[in-house]
């Protein structure tokens, strides 16, 4: 079979290669893959990959063998799946455990846009409690997590003021149903009850500040690829006993959460943000858009099988 | 009457000056002043101070004339404060919200060194929840707040390690009933249920590191005068989902803590510990020695009504 391999090229960071169809653990599935997308924390690791990498976590496709131990669906099933690693291949061992069936009515594209963004959104927001009547700030919002959190918050009844680098950008989670866009953490109209920070940097403290007291900011990534410093002094302006929980959505099982992601698309409330589709022989370029943030929301490569 | 004004010298930070007696607001007492504690939080604001800085927070002394609102003891009664400014002299107005009742076995020297570490102990020990059975991991132990917060944590029930520069300062922190005495934040052996951390610059990030995954860092101070760099991704590798909570003690009113403070000390739950007390006219000194972190505890000062 053929996969995608890190080159350690910032211009080209991944090419096609040969290899034997993995070997799943018994309690794995082998998936013959049709759509699977890359995230922008994964082009990061194609910066100096370890040696033997093998990239890819979010998948779509079929079941081409049942796991050993009799877990999870059997030959012939449409899944998406979050494996730990070697999703960009035509062939993908994937834990049972980590696993959703498709309906019908989600195609692989959409489904392979599902697992890491989705999952962190899902997660993010029960980190943050209940988001009903709440003002939400939600920066860096652009990406994948940024549509599904906005989809999902606003139709939880949260009021919620994304930021983004762009107007256009903002246009379509205006649409999802953001009430304000704004595109500097520091223009947001606070105070907000929750913030949801991913560029990490000197934003982190602007965030801060425009929470109320009490106020929680769930810290999910760091987009900016900049440390935050946090000065004690400099917080004592900011609103009175304010919280930060760092935050990585990481945890298996997975299946759960991917049911109901899968659940949220096949019934309309959730729609996937897709902002290129591309066959998989293109995988580098898109790599590249991707971490030079050229993409809105997510990006989806196919392989032959899809077709 | 005299008081102690800023010099803006670091060798000799403030000076006696003659003033007239303070003006009370309606709600506030009129206070002959017996004792003061003064904070090493306070000696950076003696760097630079503004014009017209009337230092001093923590008194202990006997009312002189009752607030004109008819709120708070009458004349005569001994009592402690944290007004917002002036203690340093021989009357200070005191708002009667943030004033308590001396009994008799309670003296004034004890009592001045209570405010603003000891409210600060209380509200830092409601901010990491209930202290029984937990591991709790304190540094910069060995200041006013370390001493309070050690014997109130460890009376509840917490399993305490605090964090000390020297092995004779955590001698007495043991007697008050600390489990483990370090003396760097590395060498503690968590994981911790709650970190309760002053010191600020890098230990933050250590400090975090040792916390159970879903644990509560309560940042309290940086002693160290160093803004803390926290690395999104390098916490990705500190245990899961760790919260950090700014906290700052202030916000009145103080009458009910000072209220309970006084009563711990009287039923021989709380020792206030002191490692000065000194006549008023060796203030300066002690500022520097306090500014040096010379002094174990709180250092407290005396004017001639004590005598």
């Amino acid at each position: 079979m053929r996969r995608l391999i890190p080159t350690g090229e910032a211009a080209r960071p991944v090419e096609f290669a040969d290899a034997d169809r993995p070997v799943p653990e018994p309690d794995e599935a082998l998936i013959r893959v049709e759509a699977f997308a890359p995230n922008r924390g994964e082009t990061f690791l194609l910066d100096r990959p370890r040696p033997g990498l093998l990239p890819g976590k979010d998948v779509a496709g079929r079941v081409v063998r049942q796991a050993a131990d009799g877990s999870g669906p059997g030959p012939g099933t449409r899944v998406v799946g979050h494996p730990p690693l070697g999703g960009w291949a035509e062939y993908a061992a994937v834990p049972t455990h980590s696993l959703a069936v498709l309906p019908d009515g989600v195609d692989s594209v959409r489904a392979a846009a599902l697992p890491l963004a989705g999952i962190t959104a899902l997660r993010l927001l029960r980190a943050a409690g209940s988001p009903a009547g709440r003002r939400l700030l939600l920066t860096g919002a652009s990406g994948g997590v940024g549509h599904y959190v906005t989809e999902l918050a606003a139709a939880a009844g949260a009021e919620l003021t994304v930021v983004t680098a762009t107007p256009a950008r903002g246009e379509r989670l205006r649409a999802l149903g953001a009430a304000e866009v704004v595109h500097e953490v520091a223009a947001a109209d606070g105070p907000f009850d929750v913030v949801l920070e991913s560029t990490g940097g000197p934003h982190l403290a602007t965030a801060l500040s425009k929470l109320r007291p009490g106020g929680l900011l769930v810290w999910f990534g760091q987009a900016t690829r900049t440390p935050a410093t946090l000065d004690f002094f400099g917080l004592l302006g900011s609103p009175e006993g304010v919280t930060l929980r760092h935050f990585h959505y990481a945890g298996a099982p997975y299946g759960p959460d991917l049911e109901t992601l899968v659940r949220l698309v096949e019934t309309g409330r959730l729609h996937p943000e897709i902002g290129r589709v591309a066959d998989w022989s293109d995988t580098a370029a898109v790599l590249v858009d991707l971490r030079e943030r050229r993409i809105r929301g997510k990006a989806v490569l196919t392989t032959e099988a899809a077709r």
